[in-house]
């Protein structure tokens, strides 16, 4: 049996048909041109899932349904975007306009939940019916499966563990509201700001001058595989902010894995061992609680619409 | 139908009798004198749950079953007890060996649980099926309730709430191995070193007469309600403290209601009001996520017995 995914982004929407098996048989991503406002998305969207269908070779008809990740507040009890600041969406029956306009059954959930979904069902979780996932991107995204199912919390309010307070006594204000927030330690900004800080600092090493012609989050990884002590200063404090983090939820969830998907993810080993290994040498500390493993994501940019297409399986 | 609950504690061990509507028609508590051994425990509660049911009348074959709260890492699924340091037991079935002994259903789970159990079924969150309930005690207990069940992570390891790292820049180590856990800021005894720290800042006050004699967590209440504004500064900073946790637990859980016990939650309203608005402050900054109530715990120290109880409902 086939399903359609869809992921919209801010950018780009991305779409796929998978079957029961998690193979994508068909893809195709395109300019998601938010000014275009909603109606218009929304009909082009459906024409191009039939033409998903289409290319893939079965009916529009035989498709069991469609799954959609949205970039913002999404109900998905009731298959509502609550908001979505990036699409300039408010209040918009998604779900229901879908299904009205194919017959066909439709789901919506925020889109850091279907990429938890995604990887739990067909990426890096998939040995684990408990995961949280965590993308360590521009900002913090995360999700949650338990027993194989999306944990959303009241109103799908829950799973925002970015928002997780990790400094107390910090005077900086996070977009959310709250101070000293685990996003503003751990999101690829807050890496390269902390990158920044350090040269400052050490004006005249490797790392200063890797990053002449600017900084990315990839700079310290290269000027630390260089030897630069100052780099490898960087990216220790960095792993123990993530760590930090991983233990609060180890000690509210305990799940079997983290998932860490996102830019500075995609730095492998490197980062995630010693999260890992940190991670568990304080579990280990008392002895009897399980490990916990900690994996990258391996869907990458797919996990969201294969997700997306979870939730309608 | 009636079951039986039992709450071992370090001193006493208290346990009921209770209905399918939550009315306890018998209890009893005694001293623990875990001195003696488990074996001595063992059967003295299997005896004392047997008189139970004659007092309050009727045949020990009738009893659906036993549940067991024990304060220390139970593994609830399996019904071992894998660490308790207060009883000095490590790895005994105690399921097993009621079970053997009494022929009735038995199942065990850690102390806190069964009070988050208590509280979800028969107290202060009865109207809620998504809880999170903490202690305000000499530690934090923690129980998790999702969907009207205990929610415990892998290995009965999750909900440990107090473990919640709020101060990722402190030095101070954590019992349990990390720094700036919430317990180090929340507990009886946290509150109370908080308000010796304010006397010795400010040793001419109220507050600092009210303590002439000792330091309690009631200390700084008993002069605020007098007008101290250094003690209403303790409070103040206090509630900050709790409430910047519970902030993290809506981000991961955004359950229904928080229901908060212990000692220091006895104050009641001068306590809980300003949490509650603190949070909810909070949660409407972004205008879409429901609102989560503060609540007392309303069973007192029978929330233990009644939640064991509950467990072989």
């Amino acid at each position: 049996m086939y399903y359609a995914g869809v992921d919209i982004g801010g950018k780009n929407i991305k779409m796929g048909i998978v079957d029961d098996f998690g193979s994508v048989v068909y893809s195709m991503t395109y300019k998601t041109q938010y000014e275009r406002g909603y109606d218009a998305i929304l009909l082009e969207l459906i024409s191009n899932v039939k033409q998903m269908c289409s290319e893939a070779g079965f009916d529009f008809e035989e498709l069991c349904g469609i799954g959609i990740g949205v970039p913002g507040i999404v109900n998905s009890g009731a298959g509502l975007v609550m908001s979505c600041a990036n699409l300039n969406w408010k209040g918009v029956d998604l779900a229901g306009d879908v299904t009205n306009l194919t017959g066909r059954p439709c789901r919506v959930c925020n889109d850091a939940n279907c990429a938890a979904l995604g990887e739990q069902r067909f990426g890096s979780g998939k040995n684990f019916k408990n995961i949280v996932f965590i993308t360590l991107g521009t900002g913090i995204g995360s999700g949650i499966i338990i027993d194989g199912k999306l944990f959303e919390g009241l109103g799908c309010a829950g799973a925002e563990a970015g928002h997780m307070g990790i400094m107390v006594e910090s005077e900086d204000k996070c977009r959310c509201g709250n101070k000293g927030c685990w996003e503003d330690y751990i999101s690829a900004q807050a890496f390269v700001a902390q990158t920044e800080a350090a040269i400052r600092q050490n004006p005249n090493g490797i790392l200063a001058d890797i990053c002449k012609d600017g900084i990315s989050g990839k700079s310290a990884f290269i000027a630390a595989k260089q030897g630069d002590t100052v780099a490898k200063g960087v990216i220790d404090k960095y792993i123990g902010y993530v760590t930090y983090g991983l233990i609060s939820l180890t000690n509210i969830l305990h799940p079997q894995a983290f998932v860490l998907g996102g830019g500075i993810a995609n730095e492998g080993a490197t980062l995630i061992l010693p999260i890992k290994s940190m991670l568990n040498d304080y579990i280990d500390n008392n002895g009897f609680y399980p490990y916990v493993d900690v994996v990258g994501a391996s869907l990458g940019n797919d996990a969201g619409f294969m997700g997306a297409a979870a939730l309608v399986m």
